[in-house]
């Protein structure tokens, strides 16, 4: 692997030029104006796969954003790796608070700026150059191929078509991913397990237009004030969520998988000092790691509604909307999961309102097992470059597509990546460290090397 | 008065030629980028009331907007009316929701459909063309004076120190203010009283930016979720608010009262009707005329917080906010009131959060007594034009200033608003009925002529 490595040191400054190049398209999948940004985005990559050594790369329309689709076949007697990654980044508001452009790369304290720079185009980027290098080596020792998606922050709505439709074309062996989390840069770690997804819209009706606070106030129904009734009945003061059914399938770890899971290091204090927040809050009896590692969640993403300018209005708003999110372990189904939720917001909004509500997105939570072949070549992987063995780590995040691919494909994943929390992702001022990204070039090609060994 | 409707019959399309120049100014108070439009508007008063033939008209600066002083002195030894009404206007959005320019006025439906036309701009003017119908047909029968002030919708801030600093110059027997709406065109009425008004802008703040609502959500105070809360707690399932301390002071009325006080018409279906709703809600064991006249009252005004964009995104927001405002009731201090609005929120909201609670702005109720001479000449004002004994009216509204005009200049107001309820007045498409106008100048030389005979 030596030549690996001197090839990865050789071409640093190029990887770099190349990646904020990839970085300055906006591709914002969530605001349908930065469509010819996606389309751009796409054929970008398709360049950069046949640059760094596919044998083929295309461009695959879908309903939505394009799927780009590479691929390597150096001997169809070898396994194969499929690596998955998206091309898409979140909107970037509030834009005041960015400190730099959001779409202009700076590096600054030995980090990369810029929206995009770990989630997930800095990790997506790094599959591409670790893939050259091992290319361009002589290296390779299995087939590879792609595919890299622009809707993963909106959902993967095409993906799942995409791949039922391509299922001969995508056969592999394993899925390998970097878009997820080390535990920390001294504290390597593999994800092993994603929470499932159910993001859902309220929208509150009251009167037919805003009307004057003064004239009707106290004698008409205020939609505002009746979604945050709404919002605030969801959750009790156990900080437990109140729609019926919603814990029905939701398995309690036994008491030993308790002790093994609260393992991985947690400092309380830091934690807190990061945030800048005086008290933590979350459902009582369980850990800050039990919470968003093995519980489900429920959060308020946006609400809005009336007047929202300077100075006053005196306004009853016709209407207020807010959208909420909640997060899934496994034994929930994310789609009963919305309907329970929209039935049990129809059935506790009070007469003086009409309610809309509507599922935006969702997908199923996801689980790696730990005594699969390819679990141990990237644990394997991993501990030959940070020089310690990863921790097993189960996200509170959630990547929809991830459970769909072995549904659909029949073949499972490995979420290798390399960010920390401190990139704030889906944040204003993201950033991913360049020791990261050097870092996951190199530890990927072992990746390669051990699970090919194995097979 | 043949006269004086002949002088208005015959000059009906200039008054609204001049009334359209007036509206046509975006007087917009609540945001600053319109400065410049307020000292414009305020420009065309002072040289509207020259031209209808006051002896002296100034623009008077304040801290804020300016007011303009105009005042015609015949006779020291008669009775003297001061004129109050206020050029500023609401903000105009939700924009898209407009039928047309909300500053181009246009006449439609016998209407005139404008930003302003109602309040306060078309019921002001009325009084500066009544005021020149008088004086060219030589029938004033006393001293006028106006004034008309920029910052009504904003809570009359600098007008205070203003009548306390001219205090000899407002020096007068009666306030007459048409800043209010009739209950129907067929049921005249006065409004003799006038809620008070607490404005408050309450900021939740949790983690110091937005935050991956998968990594973090369950473990972390959600800003717009505990804002949800804080809010839904103000009201109870009785629709009483549960500030401790807010209906101190607050009188319940006697049957008797309570009799009389539900005289007024009102049809609870064509109320529904009008407004798109099933069910109307509020403070149990009250009328709706009750609710919004002698009961104090609790809207959010606007709320807003994390992503209100186009399709999802999964944070939880650093920050989310509300505009809160109360209706009061005489025995309630407006300033009090706030106290413990700000006490209250500050003792409920969690430690997981930092909250902060300021006033806006406010005023006091306001009650004119049925037995002041001014208040029997405006009844028989009213009874001459429209053929009927207007009602007492008790408006859910609030112009703060009023009860302040009577604290600082030692004078009572006066209530003869022209307008209707479906005047949309602070909505999208305000309007103002063309028979309105006309009836309002037609109308105020009578009062003036009845209240200097009764002198």
């Amino acid at each position: 692997m030596k030549q690996v490595k001197e090839y990865i040191a050789q071409n640093q400054e190029r990887f770099l030029e190349e990646l904020f190049e990839l970085l300055r398209i906006p591709s914002i999948s969530a605001q349908s104006d930065h469509k010819p940004d996606m389309i751009r985005c796409a054929e970008w990559l398709r360049q950069s796969l046949l640059a760094a050594g596919a044998d083929r790369a295309e461009v695959m329309p879908t309903a939505g954003n394009p799927v780009v689709y590479g691929e390597k076949i150096i001997d169809r007697s070898k396994p194969t790796v499929l690596v998955y990654g998206h091309y898409d980044v979140m909107p970037v508001d509030p834009v005041d608070e960015w400190k730099s452009d959001p779409f202009e790369p700076v590096i600054k304290d030995n980090r990369i700026w810029c929206r995009g720079a770990d989630d997930d185009k800095g990790q997506s980027f790094m599959h591409v150059k670790a893939f050259e290098a091992m290319v361009r080596t002589g290296t390779l020792p299995c087939n590879v191929k792609f595919m890299l998606e622009g809707e993963e922050e909106i959902g993967s709505a095409s993906l799942y078509k995409w791949c039922e439709e391509n299922r001969q074309m995508l056969s592999s062996d394993i899925i390998l991913v970097s878009d997820t989390s080390l535990i920390g840069w001294d504290t390597p770690s593999i994800t092993c397990g994603l929470r499932g997804l159910t993001y859902m819209q309220v929208e509150v009706t009251g009167p037919n237009k805003d009307l004057h606070s003064g004239l009707y106030g106290g004698a008409v129904a205020n939609p505002a004030n009746v979604l945050a009734k709404l919002i605030a009945g969801l959750t009790d003061e156990k900080g437990r969520i109140t729609i019926p059914g919603f814990y029905d399938g939701v398995r309690e770890l036994s008491a030993e998988e308790r002790t093994d899971f609260n393992k991985a290091p947690f400092d309380l204090e830091r934690y807190k000092q990061a945030l800048d927040i005086d008290e933590i809050e979350g459902e009582e009896g369980y850990t800050t790691i039990e919470r968003t590692g093995v519980r489900p969640s429920l959060d308020v993403n946006g609400i809005w509604g009336g007047y929202t300018g300077e100075g006053t209005k005196t306004i009853i708003p016709g209407k207020a909307s807010a959208k909420i999110s909640m997060r899934l372990v496994p034994g929930q189904d994310w789609v009963r999961i919305g309907e329970l939720f929209k039935a049990h917001i129809e059935k506790i909004a009070p007469k003086s309102v009409k309610v809309k509500v509507e599922t935006l997105h969702g997908g199923a939570p996801y689980v790696t097992p730990s005594d699969l072949p390819a679990y141990q070549a990237a644990v394997r992987a991993m501990e030959t470059t940070f020089g310690k063995k990863p921790l097993p780590y189960y996200s509170g995040g959630s990547i929809p597509i991830i459970s769909a691919f072995e549904r659909i494909l029949g073949v499972k994943s490995i979420l290798m990546g390399f960010g920390l929390d401190c990139d704030a992702i889906h944040s204003p001022n993201e950033s991913y460290g360049l020791d990261n990204f050097f870092r996951g070039i190199e530890t990927l090609p072992y990746f390669y090397r051990y699970f090919s060994d194995n097979k």
